[in-house]
């Protein structure tokens, strides 16, 4: 079972003057931070200010592109193409990599946001086209994406470096799929450590039918949206720390 | 004089449906070419394209980085601190670098498109923030500027290979800058052709006072919204050739 | 069959600098235009100018409002509730009684556009909402769509005022709707105009398939990004009157 | 002195996911409420839970449309024509008024938001087209204005009804216009009580250079994205009360 395991969480998903998450407290605790980029969320200030924070802390970088759909916060199906796809990743991504070179920090790994996401799990062409758009960009970086959805394995076909990632606060189906939720809930944080703790050192997650499911992963997914969010990656790394787990990111662990 | 000249202009304007100028025609004659990135002008798949074109028709490609104004196509004053034009322009060209990336073309300038480059004529400290934006980008770009305007001076001083721009079918104030216009009315294209050859032979130009100033540059200006655009550039360019004048990139100029 | 008919068009879906169809010689040909509202295409400006020049022409003025989804000009699916599309059209078409107040000029059709439209075909939920939307409008407007297609059924027995449209430049399929194209090819002028008598006087249109289906409308849709527009307009309506069919609006026909 | 007041705030200015303000404890409190548009801060879907909320809380709607500039806030200068910001005005309040016809509440008052506003007090011309357009709403809704800035005193020349505003929270400057602060800090509810008391009552307030000058109104300006906001309303109400003033909406004070 996994030795290692990074602990990422989106960021920079603020806007003007509207304020999202908890970013400050957020970086104290993980190892990789997923930026939004400025179509769901995010504008060129907060990236700035986002990718300072993380050098600040350590905390090693990735870009979280999604729809040009601000007002849905890109949780909404929008019907693009492959190619358009691609494009609003390549567009964002770079943009992001503007801010990484002028604090010289290296671009770690893409994750899609919301819809751009979600709606790839299901349609190849659509995943394709990310994962194309993640081959274009110099030097490679890591994809980071649900362990063992079809773009995972399509990635891994294709000789993409993936990362599988676990849920802390999203409850999984039996298919290993997550459920995206709108709004975070009250979190039962020793619940979650015991299952953060199993899943990555077990291997296991028990899926919403009460059945246990396989799951593997070289980072775990926390929110920072949720207001105990800092309070919950805490308990988990100090979990996993006494488990024997070490806590890396993903580009430590892939040696790059 | 000048034995050498770029002749560039702008493109990658049109946005969604919407067609703007005539690239595959203009792209056919100039050397250069500066690429809307979607906050004046252009769009993700609007970039795309056109940096396809400017591969496929060996055209040099630089950044055209706007204000966020899309109403007013940037040509409207916006009351921004250096830091956030700063911040524009290194979200913009990074998101262009995507598609350079893409299509294994380096980029080549930066030229900041409407009031993003007017008002910093006048305003030190937005042209400071202009300028650490291009030193930032890796590599960094050559300045595209208006000659011996105060950014142009600035950047010298920062030691940032800049650029001179003639214009073709603007007129010159006394000053030595430009009038811009927001339409291009009917050209004489004899009349553009003899300016043009003046200033890029002899370095001198009619000012709107009826006296002959002093121009420098290493490329001329042409607009690809004037129907007769690729006419025109056709026209200056074989006058040029036959005055001596070698047409060559920026990159080519500045051997990098 | 019918012997009175509206001629419409979509209009002010210009954008900032960027100049779509032909209004101005549209508007001395239609008796009715649908005026984009700044979501798909359009914007203040160009809404001022397009209810301006409305009156100046004594066309009747409809709202025409759309996705938020300017690059792909409300031309995509987008996955939203009939509560947001309800919120949508109150929006953008309160937006455009702003203009008709500001020239007097009654509103007296709304028609969605793009996605917005064609969704609702299959969508009945979402057919609702639009129709509440409209309901809620004061004074109600007349709800333009496509006949006996599912929002045309749904309006009627919803009591809404509701005029069936005929398309004059594109084809039909073998159940009453049209296929929506993304450009408009080549048109030959004398089958249109055929085309089109035969639908108001015998009501009847000859679909994909080889067969007669039947059509019921008050008004004829034309395309003005079409550069024959004006020429078409013009043709089927001297065509139409030489059979004895009134060209009068909606509002006429109605007696509103 | 004012006998009678109205209590007004922001509000409606969430977006999308984004919350700012406290929109539902502010209601309990406040008599008139300016509601955002979607150009600075609002969109479709926060505009109809405002209304519906005000419309709950029986607290008067009034627009408060601002410059298309989501990232600024609609606090930067933006060089717009007369013509654009009456573009502008009429636009966002229609969209209002599209929600106020939903919940059958009528349309109060306009009050411009942030640099829509403050660039108006030394531009006569800029002030003159908002005037315009206020004058084009029907019916013609009460103009929301610092007292006896250049606006304030158009507006009354014009006979466009007008209601002075004081502001609880923000610092006189002595020619009577207030500093606008872009963050809020901690308030001393009780020298703000004693302020707006003396404000209403005496018609004085003290400048920053430590002189009183006069000042007249039918509304104090409250923010809601103070988080004592709501408790700062209360306290000012109930001194007010106290002291033998009447709270009421713009609307009966003015008897429409």
């Amino acid at each position: 079972m996994a030795k290692e395991v990074d602990l990422n969480c989106d960021g920079g998903e603020s806007f003007g003057i509207y304020k999202l998450g908890n970013d400050e407290a957020m970086m104290t605790q993980v190892t990789s931070i997923s930026i939004g980029c400025g179509f769901h969320g995010g504008d060129p200030h907060v990236m700035r200010k986002t990718v300072a924070l993380a050098k600040q802390n350590g905390v090693a970088v990735g870009a979280h592109p999604g729809f040009p759909d601000p007002i849905g916060f890109g949780r909404r199906k929008l019907e693009v193409t492959p190619e358009e796809a691609k494009d609003y990743i390549l567009y964002q991504v770079g943009a992001l990599k503007g801010f990484c070179e002028a604090y010289d920090v290296p671009l770690q790994h893409v994750k899609p946001h919301g819809q751009l996401y979600n709606m790839a799990w299901t349609d190849e062409k659509l995943a394709k086209g990310i994962l194309e758009a993640i081959r274009t960009i110099k030097p490679e970086p890591i994809f980071l994406a649900l362990y063992n959805t079809m773009p995972y394995q399509l990635a891994e076909s294709m000789g993409i470096r993936v990362a599988g990632e676990f849920y802390a606060d999203l409850d999984y189906a039996p298919d290993g799929t997550t459920f995206i939720k709108r709004t975070h809930g009250e979190v039962d944080i020793n619940a979650t450590v015991k299952k953060v703790v199993k899943m990555v050192v077990e291997g296991k997650v028990t899926a919403s039918d009460g059945k246990d499911i396989e799951v593997r992963g070289k980072s775990i997914c926390f929110h920072g949206d949720n207001p105990k969010g800092p309070e919950i990656v805490k308990a988990v790394k100090e979990a996993l720390q006494k488990s024997g787990v070490k806590i890396s990111s993903l580009s430590q662990q892939f040696g790059s």
